[in-house]
Formats: structure tokens, sequence, C-alpha cells
């Protein structure tokens, strides 16, 4: 057993000018709240606010960056409690679970989610020993113990996460249930929704009568023709709105837009709705309503959100057998100098609107984001996104990107997650991985010191807030 | 108000044994004269030698580097004085521009612009204190009185510059006027042309009958078949070396390489004089006329330089609205190994021929330019160019390339600038990135210090020369 | 004269925590035996066990990477002796070449091919000065010297490096000769074939029906069918499995792979023995067959490697005098999230099955193969490849990977290589690289050092064993 510690310095360059400069930088912007605009936390979570049932069904279950791993090495997800579509069974006995997940924690060497895990145990559980085969239980016990106490019930996690706001990532056609039963309680948590129209925007998913018929249902909008869709999304973009909303958010496999005319527009909607959706339909389909997506953002305010790039479900056995999320979304090369072409000549240089892009294709990074950034107005840069939201992955953003378009095109961090109490551990890294990045720029006079303060404080805090309008 | 330093070690690694060799191998190196074989300065300013205007006028307004971050930041380039094409006012107080240049110049915090005009403020007008908000009209006088004395007069700063030889960049079609003049002045300043044919061997270009009509004036040569368009080349590339010239450019979206039959050249050419060029035609003639280009080159001697994968004017409200290189130019993927085949093929086994390629997508580095490099004994390698000018872009560019292709098939720094005062620092900081990367290699004994001394003195000095037949 | 050194912490972090904690990683698995199970040396070599002729034809003549660079700066092949296919002279005076490669070694700077021969003239031959123009006959005379003596027979050498096993790389079509002579004589070295089927699956090369041919020679089996063509393979696979394989390999352009049905493999097989081969055929059967290999992998239990992504022979006119293998074999983009797909899907979740995949395009490694390898239990990352196996590419390849796919989803190290005698050199900078890359995690805090421990020795030893089911 070997005791499980967090550094103080954990993270910074070994080199000690640039580790005292880092410490400094990070001791200015540790406490800062935290602000999460774009996430997918269950609210049912903090509507009901019940204790999270145990370890395994919190930290692995539904953690698909945990299971993935294990699975790539050969560990069954039925072994891993994952549930089946059909309801087939999977091992029950969560404590087993736990002891094979620390088995193989070793895997996790090196990796993120290892980084985040052991933050977790150590800050939020007490934990001080290395989870391992040999600590499983004796951890588990202890997690277990204080999931069933009232500092761990969710609302109470959420105060002492010192999160000033949470939004949460919600479907087109969501009645927003759980956000409206927290607004009517007495809780003060700040939890807003994310206007996600994927389902009844791309329509070659097999899901999307059902989803237009649900968007139909709470709009009251019967959407019999492409004008009422319009007419649909509005309202509802206007009721997320009501809710809190800041912002849209778009998953499209390539970024590409285009505007169709109202007549190709509307017969495509047509056949769609008929089920005669022809090949090439729901690509041009989704890059009009890209366009569309950011007409509306400039008519209501809601700053757009485009996430291209991830090929959903590339392993149709996990797919079929245990649905979305599993671990099997893979990223394609993306091109966004041509495709964005449309976009950005009839609405980039718009000072009112504001286009925040993610990738998942770092080689877009220098090559095309950062020149695109650093040019148009209405254009910033998310964060790094999922695979590359790491030490490694996001010194390469901050190296490759800040050059061309500074920092101040970009929007600080999104911890982007499923895993609620890793939420402090990923916002610690980012800020981490920000100041060891700006004292490396100190440490060899490209920027002074004062300078370092202010950016700082302008990644973890201050541009976060300003490129969600959320001042 | 804080002072404006600029450190002996800036830009290098903060580990001191880094550090130290680093400043061992930069005190070699560092007042070896300026060789600049690849520029874009205004030859009018050493032909005429007036006065710069004034500090507005020569570090913002021409500045693309510059007015693209401010308007990235909703600043509009109206604002910034930028001229429209159709004469439609701008803000004409260059005082008022100035200071809201200096408001914003945080902006420019760990950008490789921001750490140019530093080193000019600093170096080539001895301001000592940092441009703000507050400094900004004080440093605005003093820089302005500056540039009425003699000592700031265009030839007197090259020669306090200790430039040994520096390039223009002329159209095909150029009468070299400027040249001419300095040539039969008594001024020593060593400026030469070079020959670059993309206004005229660009069919898709609206102002291609006009160059074409310009090119037969020029050359006295009535351009009205194929055939006599390459002679009006041929001569205009001779007088071209008269003028001094030493080097071709081609600005290609892509490097596509092809050599049409003589009928199918003909048939081309003759469309596009007539106006009835086909779609494809522009892009074959290109992939044609870069084979023409290497073919002249090996019988001519000029190198061949080759600029790809720049997309122009993608912002079409900025170029309608203030014309040409405002900052809007994005870059795109590009390939080189099959894009390169025929002329490689034909040429590139031939020792007397140098092609220099340069890249905006650094992806090509390692996996293609180096191998290519490595091999093909007319091909050498570009600096980082552009957007990858720049402390990690360079570093980026020396670690990708140097494995495969080592240093010799590379051809030492290119500033490429408009911006004139900014040309020292642009060395200076090349210098140091690549001193800094031998150091790295020293201090971890890849090589020894006596090769680092070989090195860096090749890379800053004897490649360019060697590259761009200067001995 | 300078002296040769091969300073003992040799490529590790000049910052001095990193570079301790790597030379104590280092020590701990420097003398763990090399496990070799990809390669390229001549069999022959060790089935005669006669001297090496002389210097230049061990150390020049047969090494591409070395005579790439040569070749790049403008030094024919001809005066450093590489034959022609016609038999028209080269230079023959071996020891005038040498002198010329001494005279052009400082090329070489910073390169691996110069570390790998700085390390081979140090430990295995006790050289110990620089090799220059003037130490050249010197140096030559002493290491001929050598070659003469028992100490420097292929055996002798084999069993002082301390090889435990070396795998050659052998067509389908080969009686495994050499290896058959091997396994019947006394001597105890492990060399193992590993079957190669690139010549009878690529339709598209010009020795196609030659190999065919062979195989059916070597199978006594008539292979006047796809079928029969199918049956000599297993049967070959069969054999070399006896002759101890534990691996195949494909070299393809691209990793597409596509199941052809029954029939129209039987189809594009029988045009291909007629000689009709339509365009398109040879890519579709290339994709067919990496399925086909699969499947057969799951039967035989063969591990399958994949190399794509190299542009054989770019250089026509070199091809054309000297052949295969003569440095100009230039990488181009790959993609793999898409190209995988079927090959993924019918058979990437079988925990029996290891397929590692290569390549020579490092943008797939953060944004394809780790999500990949980092989900299917069948998939393994390969080690950095060819351009790629050195310090920075070795770094990149961690940096790149790590993060999504962890260490245990690559197979420690390739040497790759037909030069016998830099075996232990290539191994021992994979090794430094390797420690230095977790010393660099430990000195960070992100992994503590008993696990850094554990990695290395992973990386040295286990994992390739494991990969290549060699326990």
């Amino acid at each position: 057993m070997s005791k499980l510690t967090l550094y103080e310095n954990r993270f910074f360059d070994s080199e000690p000018s640039v580790r005292s400069i880092a410490r400094e930088l990070y001791e200015g912007i540790k406490n800062l709240p935290i602000v999460s605009p774009h996430g997918h936390t269950d609210l049912a979570w903090f509507s009901q606010n019940s204790p999270f049932p145990d370890p395994t069904e919190l930290l692995i279950i539904p953690d698909h960056y945990v299971f993935r791993m294990l699975y790539s090495q050969r560990i069954p997800l039925e072994a891993l409690g994952v549930p089946t579509r059909d309801g087939s069974p999977v091992e029950h006995d969560h404590k087993k679970i736990w002891q094979l997940f620390a088995d193989n924690f070793y895997l996790f060497d090196g990796t993120p989610t290892g980084i985040w895990l052991n933050h977790v145990l150590s800050t939020v559980f007490d934990i001080d020993e290395t989870l391992d085969l040999n600590t499983a239980l004796d951890i588990y016990d202890q997690v277990n113990a204080k999931l069933q106490t009232p500092e761990y019930l969710p609302q109470a996690l959420y105060d002492r996460f010192n999160i000033e706001l949470l939004s949460t990532t919600d479907p087109a056609e969501s009645d927003l249930k759980h956000h409206r039963t927290i607004k009517n309680s007495d809780w003060t948590g700040n939890v807003i929704p994310t206007f996600r129209p994927d389902g009844v925007t791309d329509l070659s998913r097999v899901d999307w009568h059902h989803n237009i018929k649900n968007l139909s249902d709470v709009t009251d909008i019967d959407i019999n023709s492409y004008k009422n869709f319009i007419h649909a999304l509005e309202k509802q973009r206007s009721y997320f709105k009501e809710m809190g909303a800041v912002a849209t958010d778009q998953g499209v496999l390539s970024p590409h837009t285009h505007e169709l005319t109202k007549i190709e527009a509307d017969t495509i909607f047509e056949r769609a709705l008929k089920g005669n959706t022809n090949a090439g339909d729901a690509e041009l389909f989704t890059a009009h309503m890209l366009m569309e997506m950011a007409k509306m953002s400039l008519e209501d305010g809601l700053v757009m959100q485009i996430h291209p790039g991830s090929m959903r479900n590339h392993n149709s056995v996990i797919f079929e057998k245990f649905g979305l999320d599993k671990g099997c979304d893979i990223p394609v090369q993306v091109e966004f100098t041509n495709n964005l072409y449309e976009l950005l000549n009839k609405y980039g240089n718009n000072a009112d609107l504001t286009i925040i892009i993610f990738t998942l294709d770092e080689t877009t990074y220098s090559r095309e984001l950062a020149p695109l950034a650093g040019h148009y107005p209405a254009l910033k840069l998310g964060p790094p996104w999922w695979f590359h939201d790491s030490i490694e992955g996001m010194k390469r953003f901050r190296e490759q990107t800040t050059e061309t378009a500074g920092i101040y095109n970009t929007v600080g961090f999104n911890d982007d997650t499923r895993a609620f109490p890793s939420i402090p551990a990923r916002h610690d890294v980012a800020r981490r991985v920000d100041c060891n990045f700006l004292a490396g720029l100190v440490a060899r006079h490209i920027i002074d010191i004062e300078a370092a303060h202010k950016m700082s404080r302008a990644l973890t805090y201050e541009l976060v807030k300003k490129g969600y309008n959320l001042n």
C-alpha cells in the first residue's frame, strides 16, 4: 500500500524557475469559482438531491472514459456492469466491479482519467492510499459510507465545489423539467440548460421522426412543414433562454455550412417527413441548419457552439448491445477553411454574434482555427475537447493557437463531463496547465509577470464569462 | 508605467545549461549581416529616401499582422485607418489610432507581433517604457520626432540594420522602376527583385487580362499566343536577372504539378485570351506553369520558390471594402507527395536546380517535406512561413524536419515582411530560436558544441547564401 | 581530431531532476535482452556466418538511411557504390567511398542515423575518435581489421548484442531456406520469419505473376483460382508458423478494408491471372485481403501487422537505375477511422486477435489511432516507424498517444532495420527516450516512481513479448 499524495506543484514543469512562476500564478487563481458552461451532468441529481447510490454507480458505470480503457484491455463491458439495451444480465455485484477496476487501475497511469480519479478520491473523499488490488474494498467502503452522509448529497457537493454556474446539454425537444423544478425550488445553485438540436436537425438519425414528434408536442406546433419546424425551434430557443440558457450546441460530423434556398429546404424537409430522404439530403440539411442557427443566434443572442468531427458509434457491436456513448466514438479529419466559408462570410463579421468552434483534429489548431479566430470578430476557439482535455493536449492547444490568435480569442475551459465529482479535478488540471504555459512565457521573457497574472485570470474566469455572455 | 526591457537571454530555455549554451551560440552569430532574400518591403522608400510619415503610418496601417488581431477583437478596420478601396472615409487622426492600438496592445501578449513591436520600439526607437493606454501618446511623440531625423531615413535604417541583401517581390510585368533608380544612384544598398508571375499565370484572377496587357507592354511582345507568353516570361526573367534577381516565387493554392502538351497549353491559353476559360483550366494551367518555371530555372539558374496553401481573401466583405492583404488569407490543407510527383520526377534529380518549398500546413513537415528534401537533390525546405514565423512555430519546424532532412536541406531564415523596421527583430528571434534548438541538442549530447557552432553559422548566414546562389 | 564520446546521460532532458530520474529508470532496464519482432536483416549472414566484407559494404552501401541524405546533398549514388540494376559500373573503391562518406558525415548532425553510427563505431568497434575527413581512413582500417576476427562474425555479434529474438521479414512465397539451415544447425540464436504477402496480394505489382508462380511452386498448389490462392496462403502461413513465425505483415498504400463477396473475389482474381486487371481491382483486392488475413489470424493465431502510407519508389529515375529501397519511398496522408471500419467491426472486438497498426502520418496518433486503440480489444499501436524512429519522433508518439490509449495498448519497440550492427544502438535510443518520457511524468507528479519502473520494464521488454505472443 502506498500513499495517495496530491503534490502541490503537480503538473508544473520541473525546471525550478518555471515551476515557481507557475505556482505563483496558480496561487492567484486557484480559488476562483468554477464556471462550467458546457457539460453533461444529469440534472435529476440536483433536482432530486438523493444520495449517489455507491462508488461503482457513481464513478465507473456511467463514465465511458473509464470503461473504454478497460474494454480495450479485453475486459468485457458486462463485467463492468454497463447496462445492456435489451436488459440481458450484466455483473451486478458493485464491489466485485470495483475490485476489477482497482486491479486494472494501473492502466490509467499517465492518463487524465487516472489524474482525475486520484483527485476525486483524495479531495472529495479524503482517501489517503492509492487504489490498487489490495486497497480496493477498503476504499470502496470508505467512499460508500461518505456517500450516505448529507455532505455528499449532490447539492452539497455543488456548493462545496465552488461552482458559480453549471450548464447541462439538452435536446431541442426537452421540456426542461428538472430545470423548472430547480428554478421553483429554494436551492440557489445556478444550473442552466444548453439548446442542442442535433436530434431534429440530423435527418439521418433513426429517432428523427420520434424527436420531431416530441418537438411538436412540447411546442404545440404541428411540424408539418419546414416553416413550422423553424417556428418550433425558435419557440424552444426562447423557452430555453427563459430557463437561463446562454448557448446552443451542434454536434456535426462535418462543419460544412451552406444555405439552401427556401424551396430546397422545404423540399428536403418534406421528403424527410415522408421518410423519403435522398442520399445527400441529411448532409445538405445539416450544412443549412448551421446557417439557420447562426441567424437565430444573431436574433436571440444565444452563443453558437459547434462540435464537429466525431464519428459516433464506430463499433456497431457495442452500439447494438449497449447503446450510445460507450467509448466508441472516434474522431475523423476535419476541414474548416472551406467548410466555414459561407457561415463566416455571412455572419463572421458581426460583432454581436459569438460562434465557438471545438475540434478533435489538432492539426487544424495552427493551420485553420487560429488564423480564422485571429481574424473574424464572431469566431472564438473552444478549449481542447474530449481526448485532448489533458495535460499534453491543453499544452498543444496553447502552443499552437496563442501565437496566431492570442489568448483573447479563446474562451477559457469547458469540463464537458458527465462525471460530476470530477469537475473540480478537471478545472484544477486546466488551471495548472494554463499557469504553467504562462510561466514558460515569463521564464523565457516572452511576457512579463504582470501580463501573466492578468492572462491567468482571463483564462480561468474572465474569458469564459465574456465568451458565453455571462456578465 | 513599467519598463520595456529586452532581456539578454530572452526566448532561450530557462533551464540553465541549455540557456548558457544557447547564449554562447548566439553570441557567435548575433552580429552576422542580415541576408533577406524573400520579402515585401516597398522599394519606393529606398529609392526616394523620404522620411516615414508617422508611427501609425509606419507601424499599424500597412501591417496586417497588427490589424487582423485588433479586428478579431471587434475593432473596425476603419477605426484603424485602413484605407478603403472606394475612398470612403476612415479614421485619419493618427494619434487617435495609435492610442486605440496602445489600449489594446495587451492582445498581442504571447504573439510574435508583440515581440517584434517591442523590439522595434526598444532598439530602433530607444523607447524604454512599455506601450499601453497611459504611455501611448508620449511614445507616439518620441517615435514621431525621431522619424523626422536623418538617422531614420530609409537608407540610413537599412545601413544601421546591417543588411547585406534585401529582396523585394515583384510582379512578372513590373518595369522595376525603383530598382533601376537605385542601381543608378550612388546608394550602396543591395536591394534586388524577385520574379513573381502569379498575376499572369493564374487564369482565374480578375486582373489577368490587365496583367497580360502590362506584360506585353513591358516586354514589347504581343502576347497573342501561349508561345509568345512564354517568350515574354523568359524575357522578363532575363531582365530581372540583370537587375539582380536570384529567384522566382509562385503563390499557388495547390502545389499540383502537371505538364500539359503543347496543344493543350495553346488551347487553354487561347481560351483565356478570349475570356472563355473553362472550369478546371486555371488549375491545370497553374500546375503546368510550375513545370514550365522549373524548366526555365534550369536554363537561367534562378532559384524557384513555391508558396502554396493560402486561400486568399477568405472574407469577401473585407476584401470588397479594403482589398488584398487585409489579414483574411487563411491556410488550407496541402498535399505534396502526389502533387510534386511530376515536378520532382522530371527536375528533382538535377543538381543545378534549386526548388524551395514553403508551407502553412505544418502536418507536412515530418510526413512529406522532410522525407522529400532528405532525398531529392533539387529540393530544399524554406523556413516556417507567415503564421509559423514564431518561437513555437520555428521550434516545431526544426523538431519535425531535422531528424529526417538534417539542417543542410534547409535555407536559413526569410523575414517575408512588409514591415521594414521589424526586419532586425524577426531575424533576431529566428537566430535565438535556432541557437536554442541547437543548445538543446548539445545539452542532451546529441551533437557537440563544435558542431553546434558550425550549424548556428550555417542557419544564420551560410545556408541562405548557398540556397539562393548568393555566393 | 576530437574524441568520440557516448555520454552516460545522453538524450535525457538536461533539467537535473528529470535527468536523474531518467537515469535511474534506464539503469533498471538497460541490460534487458533485445526482443526484435520486426526487422529486415539478411538471414544469410547468420546461416553462413562469414565475415562481413568491409566497413563500406557493411555500413554504407546497404543502408538507405545513409545514402538518401548524401544523395539529397548532390552526391550521386554511383559515387557511393550503390549497385545498379543493369550492372553499369559504380565506384568500387570502398576506401574512397568511406572517405566521401566521412567528408560529409556532418550532414547527419542532429539525425538518428548520426547517433546510431556513432554508437556502432564506439560500442561495436571501439573507435574513440569522431569520424571526419581526417580520421576516415584510420577508422576504416580499424573497423576492417576487426571485421576479420571471430568476435565480429555475425553469430558472435548476435550473441554479444544480447538478442533474445530476431525476426526477419519474408515473402509469402519464400521457402525460408536460411531459417531451415539455422534450425538444423547447432547455433542457438533465435531468428524467426514473418509472413509478408504483399508480393501476391498486390495485383498492381509488376512481379505479381512471378510471385504467384513461386507461391504455387513452394506450396505445390496450382494457383488457378482465388480458392487455391487462399489455400496456398494458409499452407504457407502454417509453414511459417512451424519455422517460428509469430506474425504477418502487410505494407499497403491505404489501410482501406472491405470484404468482397466470394464471387467478386473470384472474378477479380481470375482477371488478374489473365492479366486483365481493371482499374480499381488492385485497391479493392488489397482491401479485401486485409479482411482475409485478419480471418486467418483469428484461426492460426499469427499477430497481424499493417504498415500503411508509404508511396514506394517516388523517384522513378532512381528506381529504374537502382531498384527498390533506395531512399525514395515517401509517406502520404492516411485515414484510419473510416478505412479500418469494416475490419474493426468484424474482428476488432475479438480478444484472441492482435492487430498492430503502424503509421508514417503522425497526425493520426492523437486523432485516430489512440482513440481506436483505447477502445478496440484487438487493436494495438506499433512503435513510431521509419522516419519517426528518432528521439523527437518517439517523444511525439508517447506524448500524443499515452493520454488516450495509455502505454499498455502499445507494443514496445521495433528496430525495423536492415543494418544489423545498429540494432543495439536503436534499442538503446528507444529505451532512453522512453525512460526520459516517464521521468518527465514522475518529475511533474503525474505518475510515481514505482509506476515508472513498472512502465519502463513494460515498454522495454514485457509489452513486445505480450503483443507478439512471445510468452
